[in-house]
């Protein structure tokens, strides 16, 4: 893990760009450092740099909470080298949603499977790398992100506590299957008018998810009016079980 | 409204129980009284004396909070006369559960709507009494019991301004339409495994709602295993709508 940058973002928080291997992050800790402090993993649809801003806010509250903060972009975008197999299939996708046809599950499969077989491995490594820094001890926590990421992430991931899963994105029916074996704690959103999510799927996934503690809270609205009170449940979810 | 009897439970609550008509109820106020404080209706599935403890809890938390609570009895339920037909509606309830048989959609009516027909009223007679009281004021919340009662008792009672139901009895399906007559912000607690609830049709109720503001909790577990932290959870959506 290499530092490339730094800043103070106010309010006690440092923000500290990195690079592990190829794959570029950001890591937001409290400052001055306290002790140790959990950790959450902070999970976004791809693309670091139209993401900053929405993930910085979400980071300093994290801070203002008690936990260090960390992502890493997803394979395949913002500065990442293109998967050539993954765009085929969003071209696939946008071409089924604009032609109103159903979308296909090996359209799903080939956009959402290699981003998993990717981004879980580099995920485990990036906490490998955070855990060992001064100021950073477990528990940690996922929060958002592509759903399918985080399933098969709960699923390898031991050190993972809890995770707060946002339903809006495609999940291959492979991976409601694996969901059966995760047995970490989930606080699952879904926003039940989201039109580009298929709300059946995602009640499936919860369905099957193995854990004996998992909550679904669905609210009105589409796929970005996620409503602010919902941030407040995802911290006080993260307390129960990070603190 | 006439109170019958009053006790002081300590930690600042004065109980009153007392009768609208022949029906029974209780309120509970902070004692000594501050200004006038919002109302919360507290419903429950019928038999006060048995319900008592549970409710007594709930209305302390309630009262703490800084409300008044009330509740009143079911028709048909503790101390009140039978009601002959809903008994019969509820032994082929019961003859039907025993014979692993599904519940056909006569029964529920038969055993769910005398009960809204008749507790609603009762339900606005009571909240015109305490809203007469002194140190009792507006806004008002409905919370839990019979969740058809709840959702017709938000369609016609304009002054209730929040509802936590709980999704945890039978749903004739005219009052999944009348649902969508709802616009009252809900918060909505469904437990995912309660076996002598059908999720599907709770989901079907919830999806009907016409209210802007809905939010479904979707807890693993059994009809009475709600998680603890729902009664925070409750407790915050009604700060939200009623402070």
């Amino acid at each position: 893990m290499h530092f490339t940058s730094e800043q103070r973002l106010g309010d006690g928080v440092l923000e500290r760009a990195f690079t592990l291997g190829e794959v570029p992050g950001i890591l937001w800790t409290p400052e001055p450092a306290t002790g140790p402090v959990p950790l959450i993993l902070l999970g976004h649809p791809g693309g670091l740099p139209k993401m900053y801003p929405r993930l910085a806010a979400r980071a300093r509250h994290s801070v203002a909470d008690g936990y260090a903060a960390a992502t890493i972009e997803l394979p395949g975008s913002g500065d990442r080298p293109r998967l050539p197999a993954v765009d085929a299939a969003r071209a696939d996708l946008r071409r089924a949603l604009a032609a109103g046809e159903p979308v296909g599950d090996d359209v799903v499969d080939r956009l959402v499977l290699p981003l998993v077989d990717q981004a879980v491995p580099e995920w485990r490594a990036t906490l490998d790398a955070l855990l060992e820094l001064p100021g950073i001890d477990g528990p940690v926590g996922f929060a958002g992100g592509v759903i399918a990421v985080a399933v098969r992430l709960a699923v390898v991931e031991p050190r993972i506590s809890a995770a707060v899963l946002f339903a809006g994105s495609y999940v291959p029916r492979s991976i409601i299957e694996e969901a059966r074996q995760v047995t970490t704690p989930l606080l699952v959103l879904l926003q039940w008018d989201d039109e580009g999510n298929d709300r059946q799927l995602a009640l499936d996934l919860f369905d099957a998810f193995g854990t004996g503690e998992k909550t679904l809270h669905a609210n009105t609205g589409g796929h970005t009016g996620v409503p602010a009170f919902e941030g407040d449940d995802g911290s006080r979810f993260f307390a129960r079980h990070l603190k």
